[in-house]
C-alpha cells in the first residue's frame, strides 16, 4: 500500500528491548490497546497501525531517567537508550496539527515501558501545505518591510519588561526610531495589561515610528504583543495594522499553534514568534521536544520570526543547542516556510561575532535589550555599537581591534565586556 | 497598595540559596533584566514587582536534577531544594490566560539560576471569572443529559482507537446504547480522519444513539472527538449539535487552553478534556507543572470533564498521583467551576473499589475501553460488570464475593484479573 506517511523519531530510554519499546509506541498511537478487542483485524492492523521503521541502539545507562517506568522480573538493571523512527499512515488524522500531536506526542510520554522519551524530528508529508500555507514573509519579507538587506536585522526588546506608560514607551520608541533602529518588540510580559491598553499603545508607538520616518525616510518595525485569546488576536491584529503597524508578536505556546495558524489565516504583517514556555517541554533531556522537531510545527502553523535563545545567554542551553536551533530554523522545509531566527538574551555588540559563526550568514534577528537601551552613551549609541559589532564579525576583525575606531563598541565592549 | 494578585507555588532546586533563587523567579518575570536600565525606577518596582511571598526550604541534593545550571565560583556541591512563593500584579497581565502563562511560567524554565523547576499550584483572583466563566455543565449538568444519579458515569472508549468504518462504528455504538452505557467516547486519535469524516460520524452513531433510544428511554453520551484547528472547532461542535448530539471532546493540549476557552463561549453542549500530551509537561518530577496548577485553567478554560488517568493503569504515574489530581478536580474554585473527573486506562469492574476509595465519592466518569469491550460475554456484560463492581465497592463487598452472585462480574474477574 502507496501511503503517505508521517515519519516521527524519538530518543527512547527503556528497561525492555529497544523492539518492545519501538512496538509499544506503534501500537499505543495507533491501532493497539491493553487487550485485543473485536474488529482488531490483521487487515485494519496493516491499514492503520504505525510502523517501526529504524532503530538505532545507543548505549545503556543504570539508572532510569524518568520515574514510573515497570521494571521486568528479569531485568538486567540496564536501561537501553536508543534512536527510534516510527512512520504513521496520514490517512489516520489528516494534515492536521491539533490531531497530529495527539498522533505522534499523545499518551506516549506516559507509558511505563519507557524511561524516557523526547521527540527529536519529525517529516512531514506535503499534504500538509494544503491545509497550512506557511509564513506569509519569513526572511525575504521581513528584509523588504524594514529595507535592512546587507546584515543583520537588529532591534531591541522594551524594558522595563513591564510598567512603563503609554507616553514612556513613546518616548523611548520614538528616541530608537530617529537612531535608525530597525526592529523593536514589545516584552512578551507585556500584551494588553489594564494600566496601558492595547488600543492606547498602539497609537502612542505607531504616532512615534511614523513622526520619526517622516525625519529618517525609514520607518522602524515594531512587534506588538498581541497575545490573548482567540477573539482578542483577530481584535488586536486589526488594530496593529489600521493604524500602520508592521507586525505583530505572539507567545506561542499561550495561544497554541492553533491559535497561531489562525491568526495566520488573516494576518497582513509578519508574526514574530515567541517561545516563552518553551523550556518546561525541553529542558529535560530524555523528555519533551527537540526544537529541530516544535520549529517546523511553528513555521508551518505561520511564525514568520522565530526566537531560539541567544548565544552565551542568560538562560541554561548551550551555545551548541541555539546553533542546532538556529540551522533547523534555516533549513528548508515543504519547499518554502522560511522564518527568520531571532537571537536574544544578554545579548550586545560583543555577541555578533559568535552569533555570526552559528548562523553563517546575517540573515538573523538580533535583539538586545537592556545591552542596547542601556549603553553608556543611550540606546542610540547602544544600536550603533551593535552594527559595528557585526561589521567587525563579518569582515573577521577582531571586536578589541574595531573598537579602537569606533567609540560607540568601545564604550559597549567597557561596560558589557566584563562579565 | 491594595493590589489583586496572583500567587503561584513553585518546586525549584538551585545551586544559590533559595533567596537568591526565589529573587530571581520574581525579577525574570517582572521588571527585571540582566542589567538595569533607564525607567527602572523604585516606583516601577514597588508598582509592578512581583514579590517573593514565602520560601520553604526541602533539603539539598548531591546533583543537579536538569542540565545547564551555572554553578557559582564559590559553591558548597549543593542544589537546595525548596517550596517558593511568588506573587504576581493582576495588573501586570489582567485577567487573561495566554499572559498569565507568560508570567507565571514564560522564561523561568530556562534559567541558569536554577536547577530545577516546577508549578505546583496557582491562586487566581476573582476577576478572571469576568473573562472565563468556566464549564457550563461540569457534575450536576452531566448527571442531568445521562439520568445517572446515584453511582458514577460509566463508559467506554471506542477501540479499536482508529481504522472503524462509520458503519462498524455504528453499530458498535448501537449495541452498547441498547445495553444502557451512559456514555462512550472516541478515542483521541480519532478525530475527522480522511477515512472517516466527522460529518458522516456524527449521521451514524447518533442516528444509532436515538434508536436506542427509543426503546431503552436513555440517550447515551458520546462525546465526539472534535479536536481541530479553530475554525474546525466550531465547525465540529456545530454539527454534533444540530445531529442532537450531547458532548464533545477535544486534546486539551491540542487546540490549547485558548481554544478550549473559544470553544467554551459558544458550546452547547458538555467539552469532554482529554488530557493526551500532558506526560511531557510532567513526568521529569523538577519541571513542567502539576495537575495541581494546571486543572484550574483547564476548568476556567471549560472544561466540564477532565481526564486525570486512572488508578492502577498502564501509565508511568503512582496511584498517590492519580489520588491527587482527583481532589484537586473536585475542590471548588472561585466559587463553581466542577469538573467531572474522568478515570481511564486499563480499568475495569476490578479497578472500581480502588478508584472509589480515591474518589471518596460516586462523582466521578469511569472508562474502560478494552476492560468493557473485550468482556468474553459481550460489551453489554463488561458495562454490566463494571456497574456490579460499583455497586460492591460502595457496599464495601470484596468483589471476589459480590462475584458470587454475578456472572458478568466473575467472567470480568477471570479475564482481567490475573494480571
Amino acid at each position: 500500500m502507496n501511503q503517505e506517511r508521517v515519519i516521527a523519531t524519538y530518543l527512547v530510554e527503556t528497561p525492555y528491548s529497544l523492539e518492545r519499546a519501538a512496538a509499544t509506541i506503534a501500537g499505543e498511537q495507533s491501532t493497539g490497546t491493553f487487550t485485543a478487542v473485536p474488529g482488531e483485524t490483521d487487515e485494519l492492523k496493516a491499514r492503520y497501525g504505525a510502523t517501526v521503521e529504524r532503530i538505532e541502539a545507543l548505549g545503556e545507562m543504570d539508572t532510569p531517567s524518568l520515574p514510573g517506568a515497570k521494571i521486568p522480573v528479569q531485568h538486567d538493571g540496564r536501561f537501553r537508550r536508543g534512536i527510534i523512527t516510527v512512520s504513521f499512515p496520514l490517512h489516520n488524522f489528516g494534515p492536521s496539527i491539533p490531531n497530529l500531536l495527539s498522533a505522534v506526542a499523545g499518551n506516549l510520554y506516559e507509558l511505563q515501558e519507557l524511561s524516557g522519551l523526547r521527540l527529536m524530528d519529525l517529516e512531514l508529508p506535503e499534504a500538509f501545505t494544503s491545509r497550512y500555507p506557511g509564513p506569509k514573509f519569513g526572511i525575504a519579507g521581513t528584509r523588504r518591510l524594514t529595507g535592512v538587506y546587507d546584515r543583520p536585522i537588529l532591534g531591541t526588546i522594551v524594558k522595563p519588561s513591564i510598567g512603563l506608560t503609554t507616553e514612556q514607551l513613546s518616548i523611548l520608541v520614538g528616541k530608537m526610531a530617529e537612531a535608525g533602529m530597525d526592529f523593536i518588540k514589545d516584552d512578551e510580559l507585556n500584551a494588553n495589561p489594564p494600566f496601558a491598553p492595547i488600543e492606547h499603545k498602539v497609537k502612542a508607538v505607531m504616532e512615534a515610528v511614523e513622526r520619526a520616518a517622516d525625519v529618517t525616510g525609514k520607518k522602524l518595525m515594531y512587534a506588538f504583543n498581541i497575545t490573548g485569546d482567540y477573539d482578542e488576536l483577530r481584535r488586536n491584529h486589526d488594530l496593529v495594522v489600521k493604524a500602520g503597524g508592521n507586525c505583530v508578536m505572539v507567545s506561542i505556546l499561550s495561544v497554541g499553534l492553533s491559535g497561531l495558524a489562525a491568526l495566520n489565516s488573516y494576518s497582513e504583517v509578519p508574526i514574530h514568534g515567541h517561545r516563552n514556555q518553551w523550556g518546561m517541554l525541553t529542558r529535560c533531556p530524555l523528555l519533551g521536544i527537540e526544537f529541530t522537531a516544535y520549529q517546523k510545527l511553528c513555521r508551518l502553523a505561520g511564525a514568520d520570526h522565530l526566537h531560539v535563545n541567544g548565544l552565551n545567554s542568560k538562560f541554561y542551553e548551550s551555545n551548541e543547542s541555539v546553533t542546532r536551533s538556529i540551522h533547523a530554523c534555516t533549513t528548508p522545509i515543504l519547499g518554502g516556510y522560511t522564518t527568520m531566527p531571532v537571537v536574544s538574551s544578554m545579548q550586545w555588540a560583543g555577541t555578533a561575532p559568535v552569533t555570526y559563526s552559528a548562523v553563517g550568514s546575517v540573515d538573523v534577528m538580533h535583539l538586545a535589550g537592556g545591552g542596547m537601551l542601556a549603553h553608556p552613551d543611550g540606546p542610540a549609541a547602544g544600536f550603533e555599537s551593535m552594527k559595528l559589532g557585526w561589521e567587525a564579525a563579518v569582515q573577521g576583525i577582531p571586536l578589541e581591534l574595531y573598537a579602537q575606531q569606533h567609540p560607540a563598541l568601545q564604550h559597549a565592549i567597557d561596560k558589557y565586556g566584563k562579565g
